[in-house]
């Protein structure tokens, strides 16, 4: 059965685009459909109106409870918009919790577009059968990111001193914060800043990775780590 | 310095798109080049001619040995071919050693065109400042690829039955061979021979994930496996 996304708090009406979609599928009064809200509610619902707008009455509810983790990455925005937009995807396939974008000193795109990141992470949610939708936090100071609390803070950054590895530091169970920085890295000033306020620097393996590959290693490796084995 | 790809057995010319790469850089005679021939061999090279052809002669060159371990993923391309572009350069960052595409009983996709999809490893390659290329197959069938050795062979697939995690599995230092199905998923029969063949099911995790995403996080998984901690 088809997903929708269904906001909480909103009347029992398909939004313009699930709209569209139901039209797509040919759905009419008297179809049940499946959605979510995004905030670990699961329903049922059968059409009540097919016309300018179609209506719903909810048949069934179960709540799927959030993870036993959260997983906050935080990332400098890439020149190139697509590289964001696959980042958020991916992220929301994983189950990421939060995904904030961060201001930093050779930051070379200083804004982001949350509407249509927020669209990408309905989709993938849908795509991805899960009743969760990550946080998106729109451009955020360096400094202020680092005011963010969690278990574990990781900065990652290029360096040849081979830092330990993050795979071998990882706390099941926790709260996680994980800074990438930009294209040109991180500045200094930056990094000196993010150690003296208790960010462990961590290797993400021995090849140069891109920002957006760089967070979505991150984000898979934290993620696994919290997977049952079996 | 920029690198240049300079592939083996060629003469010391620079390709049309390497020439393009160095004019668009302005280089003239005397000007010093880093060059890696995706074989594991890196070079710096002085150019001795700019006119309509650039050519050098190698003043230093070093190998890079081969990792200590071989990656292999056998993918059934995705109908949009963006997100197998996608994977090739993003495999290429990790520093897979060999992407296969497959052709299985569900797959949309026939064809993949392996000429772009190695262009895009080489600049991968360069970008992420390595000097291995990534072997790419073009489409081979399922059954072919069941032939291909490994030290561990591996097949990942949606299971409501929740199989062992592929990290909790992995022997480092070991060939692996990973196969990622279409998006329709292996058939039925395709499992069955699979497993009969002596492949381990392995799960990626609780989520969902599209193919480009699952084969990512098997390559991610393994690759990580395989890092130094320290």
């Amino acid at each position: 059965m088809d997903l929708f996304y269904h906001p909480p708090g909103s009347d029992y009406v398909l939004s313009e685009d699930e709209a569209h979609h139901a039209r797509v599928l040919r759905l009419v009064i008297g179809d049940c459909i499946a959605l979510v809200d995004g905030r670990g509610k699961r329903m049922e619902a059968e059409l009540t109106s097919d016309k300018k707008e179609f209506r719903f009455t909810i048949t069934k509810e179960e709540v799927v409870p959030p993870a036993p983790y959260h997983i906050q990455v935080a990332v400098a925005p890439t020149k190139n918009l697509d590289r964001m937009e696959w980042l958020v995807e991916k992220c929301t396939e994983l189950g990421v919790q939060q995904i904030s974008f961060m201001r930093c000193n050779r930051s070379e795109r200083k804004t982001v577009n949350l509407d249509r990141l927020g669209k990408i992470a309905q989709s993938a949610m849908k795509q991805s059968q899960q009743a969760w939708l990550p946080e998106l936090n729109g451009m955020t100071g360096f400094d202020e990111i680092l005011l963010a609390k969690a278990d574990q803070r990781f900065i990652g950054y290029v360096d040849p001193h081979n830092p330990v590895h993050l795979k071998s530091v990882i706390k099941p169970g926790a709260s996680y914060l994980m800074l990438i920085g930009p294209e040109g890295d991180f500045s200094p000033d930056e990094i000196a800043t993010a150690l003296q306020s208790n960010f462990s620097q961590v290797s993400l393996g021995p090849t140069r990775l891109r920002t957006e590959t760089a967070a979505l290693v991150a984000c898979t490796l934290l993620q696994s780590a919290n997977a049952s084995t079996q």
